[in-house]
């Protein structure tokens, strides 16, 4: 009875407002949890399907995971079949989905790109990403800050694709007129096991070592480990990036070792699936380009960036 | 009784959910409807507070507006005495604000600016925003393939500022490599009464017009009157911009003097205070900067963006 009540208090709501709300269907296709950042895009995207079922009764979220870019392409499509009225997807690779976004997008559904996106930005009506220059812009300046009389830091860069090189340019670019010094840098592949080997070799190289940026959380737990089992001593800190939820811990706890982290964070599938019902229910025009701060988390403010319950 | 169960009902969807929700309060500093556009905005945000505080129960959105930017100054000190946890708002005179709107966020709230933003990045939190250089693209676009053996236009600019610049720059990007002229250009200050008399000069030193490109729709009343009163046949279209009611009504009903209007809505402010909502409420980074897309409005797609009860 109390449910029936519940219920009847909800519709009774929903007539209240200016317009009746028909039922609703977003997909969200993102893939499989493959490494700790994509895990935090499977727990906030379920967090966040769960969340709008709530706030906006009568809409239905489905989260379809997929393992690779061509069960991905086939998840599209099943999806679509099944009668959808947004998509909000994050690719595995931005070329091989390119097609497949484009021929959901022509059936007259409203598409919403997350993170990843080839050259043909005609194949969605909203995106939502993050800021790759500006991850690199605010790890140079913290460096730049912790160190004003200069130091010789170690780079481990990603994969040899845009977004790295959007990063490490910036990064570059604000180290300019310093007195740091890049003295090697090596691709990590965005990769803890890969990483820890970057970093293995460098500790061997290099005797002494100030600092290091390694573009992405997963790589500092790598690197954090092939410092401790070098005994080294010299590196005073680490500067990584994404906001996962051990480095954000780190920064809250005042680990000297991890003074800042870079958001670069998962929980922009929950920015984008939130925009997009936004634009289904208020019936409002959202289509755009929103790009997603890279906040400087320190200790101050790591609070608002920490996800207890997240994998990631 | 009725009342008592709905307000329970509510309580109870509350508690269901995975934390328990705090009173929170969004202030949104608007200007005076000092012209339709603006008029637009007040009404949008209006509308948006009501639905905003229906989705989210404890959340009070309290909107302000401002006949001026001095007058905006004092309301945000004053709107921040109250105590406020985040500020929405659309400056009169960015330049003049900017000062204000820091205040406020050195206090720590948080803070989105909408529209007009000078210099200084800083002072935001969250920026939403048309896209000015798209506004000028799509019209241009538009004649392009409207004339493919090219025409005689003319122009009624903004005013001399840079949102005006970058409008006009793409638009005579898009032109280039084509054969239709600008035969003509003038500020028309983005107002009815100005762009009349700018239009009515063009048709009295100009005997053949093929177009016009009008930047706004509020001047495009203007010019329309100009040419109804000259009884001149030869201006076979207008494109203009913002999507007022009126301007996509036209469009609607297949006006072949107005086939279609380019998207720079002030239901922007709606969704500035969405997203401002999100932040706070789901406890998801926000901040960042969402430029949203200037759509070509036709006939095809123009109920989409009619807003029946919007003054604007």
């Amino acid at each position: 009875m109390k449910r029936i009540l519940v219920s009847l208090a909800v519709i009774g709501l929903l007539a209240g407002a200016a317009e009746a709300q028909q039922a609703k269907t977003i997909a969200v296709s993102v893939p499989t949890a493959d490494h700790g950042w994509t895990g935090g895009v499977v727990y906030h995207a379920m967090q966040e399907a769960k969340a709008l079922e709530q706030r906006y009764p009568g809409l239905k979220v489905i989260v379809k995971t997929s393992p690779d870019a061509a069960a991905q392409a086939n998840a599209l499509e099943d999806l679509t079949t099944q009668g959808i009225d947004a998509l909000v997807v994050l690719p595995h690779d931005p070329n091989v989905l390119t097609d497949p976004i484009r021929k959901v997008k022509q059936k007259g559904t409203f598409v919403t790109v997350v993170d990843r996106i080839a050259d043909d930005h005609s194949i969605y009506d909203l995106y939502v990403g993050g800021d790759n220059p500006g991850l690199g812009a605010r790890a140079a300046e913290y460096m730049k800050k912790a160190m004003p009389n200069g130091g010789d830091i170690v780079v481990i860069r990603g994969l040899p694709i845009p977004i790295d090189k959007m990063r490490v340019d910036a990064f570059n670019d604000g180290l300019k007129g310093t007195k740091i010094n890049v003295i090697d840098s090596q691709f990590g592949n965005w990769s803890r096991d890969d990483a820890f080997k970057v970093m293995q070799d460098f500790l061997t190289k290099h005797p002494k070592i100030d600092a290091a940026w390694v573009q992405d959380d997963d790589m500092a737990v790598g690197v954090f480990e092939a410092i401790a089992q070098a005994k080294r001593t010299d590196i005073k800190f680490v500067v990584a990036g994404a906001g996962s939820k051990d480095m954000v811990k780190r920064v809250m706890d005042g680990d000297p070792m991890m003074p800042v982290d870079v958001l670069y964070s998962p929980t922009m599938v929950a920015v984008a699936m939130d925009v997009t019902a936004l634009g289904l229910e208020d019936k409002i025009p959202v289509r755009g380009d929103y790009i997603l701060k890279a906040s400087l988390i320190d200790k101050a403010n790591a609070k608002d960036f920490y996800f207890k319950d997240s994998p990631f």
